[in-house]
């Protein structure tokens, strides 16, 4: 019997996207695994079932039933863990962080489970990097969002009756997802600025045509991420930020640490520092916001500023954030195969770091 | 007492424009004219009262009773030219065709109406053309629509996970609106194709960097615009176009002809034969539509493919839709003065042919 791959169509709110596009179930195929799908598991995501020459589909209860690694795009309910063998691998965002009821659930039905927002940020799982796949759809989509909201042209327009100036857009944090927003925003032909606390972007920021906006605080951290500011560095940050904010017509943020609460950057009184008109858009709302206006999953007018807090962004875009997802998981699932079986690796760090449940132990403590 | 132009707060359902912003008003003012508002006139716009150094604000009934010339967005209800002064001039977006109750009340009130749609499209005119500078607004968010509701990014994106094609974007019209739809397409980094029926568009879409979509039919008209198809014409036409459109992620349609509804160039069936996830921004729903499917202002899902009908797209821009269109307007109030006082002269065709009604009759039939 081959080990079978399998993905159910995801239940979240609003979510479109699939763990297995057709493109890596023939790849799957081709390393001799079956790929079984619940009926209309990418649909949401463009990709009906009759695209899929390499899958087989049955029902929900089915694919539990025979699963041999279950791949998801986000959590399913606790509930459906039950229905899968045990043993059974489980691969995907498993959001592990305050959540300790999946993991213990996870671990009383004996499934080994590999959330992938743990893999450390190494060049060798970069090909994996769902953080980093899925981030480049979400500020890109919030530039987006925030182009089509604002009141006024991003780029320049020259006309019969006169010439419109180009937007000021500045990206908040640049990550993954802020670069993608600059870069967004360049193509759009807005004069775009980046800032981000840790000094080595600068030189990214700049690659892409941007100016970096230099608030002289400086907090460089560990795995890539910014370390907490201390409260003198963040008065420094603040005032400095908020003499800045003024000139902008359009702000995007994009600050986040995994398993943090959003920094706090953009302040009421900041917001009230603006011009009429002006654009947030926060793409940290998931966690809270960099904005302390911040609603999430909602649009908030506060003195003639509106701040928009969008959710799952790259859902919008599910097509190709189901490409690049898929790819991210096939990529991890080929680090737990051996001669055509399972066979996780638990001495690679890879496979260790991500590891939420084994054995019917929990792994990580969120 | 110096001549009074005035505007009020636009009243139709999601307007955001003012057709008097801070930057005319100043101007006007140095012409020695009087600029009145009624109170918040530009607040959706971005302009609050408190920017306007130039401008007087009353309520709306002061204003009326005061105006010389009162500048629109969009023709106000007919009751407000009552409130109007004999002899006073209305000056702006009045869609004149098919409304004759509006010219009747106009020139019932015998008041001075001049519909800027009806400018012709010479060189002189150029600074006042509302129809290409909101048009360009409408392109440009019409494709931002797009490109927020694809299922695919439109740039092309190289990840360590592999790469994402860039999307396939069709602008149907090569107008004002189309070819900005165009412009913003390629900024976005899509692959980008244009197709209008007016062999002497493709410099035009050719110059922007994108490929003109040569179908084998040839309609040039008068005005600019495109003449309507004979029925063998447009048989060649959607036979060929079906066969194209299975290539494209998005489609934006923006062929349309003032004062008459809008061709239907996208039938069910070419709708049918497109990709699943693919996308129709139809930009003629106001006018009802290029495509058979579009419903006006709706979202319409039909066999996996999703057609959009926004409607009054400039007003979703309204802080630079607005400078354009104020510019637009004082520029041909200009043509209204002589020595500091309002005198049309209707030899001026530009003045003869966008009247609507004068000396109490109607000047145009729609």
């Amino acid at each position: 019997m081959p080990i079978t791959v399998a993905a159910l169509r995801e239940t979240a709110a609003g979510e479109r996207r699939v763990a297995i596009t057709p493109e890596m179930a023939k790849k799957l195929r081709g390393k001799g695994l079956r790929v079984l799908l619940e009926r209309g598991a990418g649909a949401a995501a463009g990709f009906p079932d009759t695209v899929y020459a390499d899958a087989d589909f049955a029902s929900a209860g089915e694919v539990l039933a025979q699963a041999d690694l279950l791949a998801c795009v986000l959590p399913p309910e606790d509930a459906v863990f039950a229905q899968l063998r045990e043993g059974a691998l489980v691969v995907g965002q498993l959001r592990p962080y305050g959540a300790p009821s999946r993991i213990a659930a996870l671990a009383a039905h004996k499934l080994t489970a590999f959330a992938l927002e743990l893999l450390p940020r190494t060049t060798r799982a970069q090909a994996m990097d769902v953080l980093s796949s899925q981030a480049a759809v979400a500020g890109y989509r919030a530039m987006l969002i925030a182009a089509e909201a604002a009141p006024k042209f991003f780029p320049m327009l020259t006309t019969a009756a006169g010439t419109i100036r180009p937007s000021k857009v500045l990206v908040i944090g640049a990550g993954v997802a802020g670069l993608q927003a600059i870069a967004t925003a360049r193509r759009l032909g807005a004069q775009t600025e980046g800032y981000d606390v840790r000094p080595e972007t600068r030189e990214q920021v700049e690659s892409l045509g941007a100016k970096f906006l230099d608030l002289g605080v400086s907090a460089a951290g560990s795995g890539g991420y910014a370390r907490e500011l201390s409260a003198e560095e963040r008065a420094a940050q603040q005032q400095a930020l908020a003499e800045h904010l003024k000139a902008f017509d359009v702000v995007v943020s994009t600050a986040a640490v995994p398993g943090r609460a959003a920094p706090k950057i953009l302040t009421a009184a900041m917001i009230e520092g603006m011009k009429p008109g002006a654009l947030v858009v926060d793409l940290a709302a998931e966690s809270g916001g960099n904005c302390e206006l911040t609603r999430p999953g909602e649009r908030v007018e506060h003195g003639g500023v509106t701040i928009l807090g969008p959710l799952n962004l790259p859902a919008g875009a599910p097509l190709h954030a189901s490409e690049m997802y898929a790819r991210n998981v096939v990529n991890f699932a080929e680090l737990l195969l051996k001669d055509g079986a399972l066979a996780p690796d638990f001495d690679d760090e890879l496979v260790a770091k991500s590891c939420l449940a084994r054995g019917g132990e929990a792994m990580f403590k969120g």
